[in-house]
């Protein structure tokens, strides 16, 4: 599907694209032991909410083909272990805890047919995952060009492409989808500090696919808005809160003031599995704290001096009265949010 | 008067602190022919509004010092050049050419006692001003302490310290009084893409003061106004229109909107020659555009893949609306701001 898939299942190993070595290197790494996977995710060899939730739910496929257990109820329990230690991996995105579960449901349901129908079942279930994620990025993009203009100048944050998904990308798929569509787009991308994100994923992936950016540092949006024009902003998400607050990539928050400031439409690109209806508001929603090192150090090189003190939240909370409306695979949905998210899922 | 000077001036010699060493590094680089000074403007051996207005003046004490032409009038021929070329380094900020007029214009009243006469007083009125920026910064500390409160959190954009300066700093010379005075400070500290004088440059010197901190990524700000909460920001300035519109270092803009979004004070350190009265508004200030490879490459480590394009504002215009006050050696200045900074000259 792309020439950079970041996530592959091949005959009970999982292919990930080590995402640390990007841009300069493409390296895969290759995982056969479920133990292995909090790491990849803690440390970032897979990023992304969606990615997150897919490598989530390949990891119980791998636990539940690397063990010899005849035994449904017993291989069950090991499952939900695994589920937990995989789970406390990335606390603030809920695509994972989505997956996650969605398999183990699976699992449960062929318990009846002993052990080695759960395993058939879970490795069908992750498959599904995968190309369904694939489908919903395609119809986000779709659904969202009635908010995009003919000749558009669009700013996003973070990496929500292919790499961070199955394939084509939430709100980088929204710009791809208006560059297919054969809309004049320039984007403008946040290069999002700490990880860098924008700058190292999103320029590799629209250089790719030929579509025109400028790479930004993340204080010059405003400045950007004010002397050259943005048409809209477009993000992804980690988790939606029932009221629509919006948990992203560190620098969300900061993107959606400075567009509401230059009545810049705020857009949030959300499969539906990301929005958490069991989260009443933002308040609700854990925000990781990362080691300080990822603020001091841009690969080999530091940046500060010894001693020096960081905070490092990875995300942030956006509240729903800066988001102008989300774009789900089931059309846009608007304020009041409380409202129409409910009505996703009625 | 620091143990980290940044500009010292020995016998006819130009002794700079290469800042783009620093953390890593002390080291000093020696000049004696002006015709360098512009090119340690443009890479940021030195940098700080003040501390490249005090540069400009000593260049052109260089300028006189070393030439042998015994004709005034030949002497200030090329000392007009040598203005022209070192003030073209730096188009933003205005105190260089603050700087390199008020050394001019010594020059020209002391030509009628001949070349030698011209020498001197230049040498003298660059001490001077070298000497009055230093008063002038302890000023400003003095001043804003009605603003802050007995225990503050504050934020601090880029670097206005020590280093940016004669010495004390504007901005992080607010904060530094703040402590002084006994007051619980924690100063939030932008690192300050893409050259991080945030991270590389404030933490340095607050640890040497031993001020508490926490570096932040630029796009963290309001989440940690959201989360933490903040008492004030406090920044520099290259440049302050006439109507209050203040260039600064890029990511200002977005961090006053921030601020303002929060209701958070949000004050900017002027020392008076930095308020140009000849520009009527934030427009007419010419913004720096900058190497793309300032964004793509931290130290050695490229960031970005080869082809990845970028915009690289080096400064930003605040409009005046979102400015609280100006702290300067002359006292607080409220809106509205016309009336209030033309009062400063009158």
């Amino acid at each position: 599907m792309n020439a950079y898939s970041s996530i592959e299942w091949r005959d009970g190993t999982l292919r990930l694209l080590d995402q640390r070595q990007l841009p300069h290197r493409t390296e895969y790494l290759d995982y056969i032991d479920y133990r292995e996977i909090p790491e990849a995710i803690r440390s970032m060899v897979v990023r992304g909410a969606p990615a997150i939730g897919i490598t989530g739910a390949y990891g119980l496929a791998l636990c539940a083909l690397g063990t010899n257990q005849p035994d449904a109820n017993a291989l069950l329990e090991k499952l939900r272990a695994a589920q937990t230690l995989i789970h406390d991996s990335r606390p603030t995105a809920v695509n994972l805890a989505w997956a996650l579960e969605r398999v183990m449901k699976c699992a449960e349901a062929a318990a009846n047919d002993g052990a080695e129908a759960i395993q058939t079942a879970i490795v069908k279930e992750a498959n599904s995952i995968f190309a369904e994620d694939l489908k919903v990025n395609r119809r986000i993009g779709e659904v969202a060009m009635e908010l995009v203009p003919q000749t558009a100048t669009i700013v996003h944050h973070c990496n929500t492409g292919s790499l961070a998904t199955a394939g084509y990308g939430t709100a980088l798929g929204v710009i791809r989808t208006a560059h297919e569509s054969g809309r004049e787009v320039l984007a403008i991308l946040d290069e999002t500090r700490p990880r860098l994100q924008g700058a190292a994923l999103s320029s590799w992936e629209l250089l790719q696919l030929d579509i025109p950016h400028r790479v930004i540092v993340d204080g010059a949006s405003g400045h950007v808005m004010r002397t050259r024009g943005v048409d809209l902003c477009v993000v992804g998400c980690d988790r939606v809160a029932a009221n629509g607050d919006t948990a992203n990539k560190i620098g969300t928050y900061n993107l959606a003031l400075v567009a509401r400031a230059h009545n810049v439409p705020f857009y949030v690109a959300a499969p539906t599995n990301t929005i958490d209806m069991n989260v009443a508001d933002g308040d609700a929603i854990p925000i990781e704290e990362r080691d300080e090192i990822e603020v001091f150090r841009v690969g080999s090189e530091r940046i500060a001096p010894e001693g020096a003190r960081a905070f490092n939240p990875a995300f942030d909370v956006t509240p729903a009265q800066f988001i102008t409306a989300f774009i789900t695979e089931k059309g846009i949905v608007r304020p009041p949010f409380d409202d129409n998210l409910r009505a996703l899922f009625e």
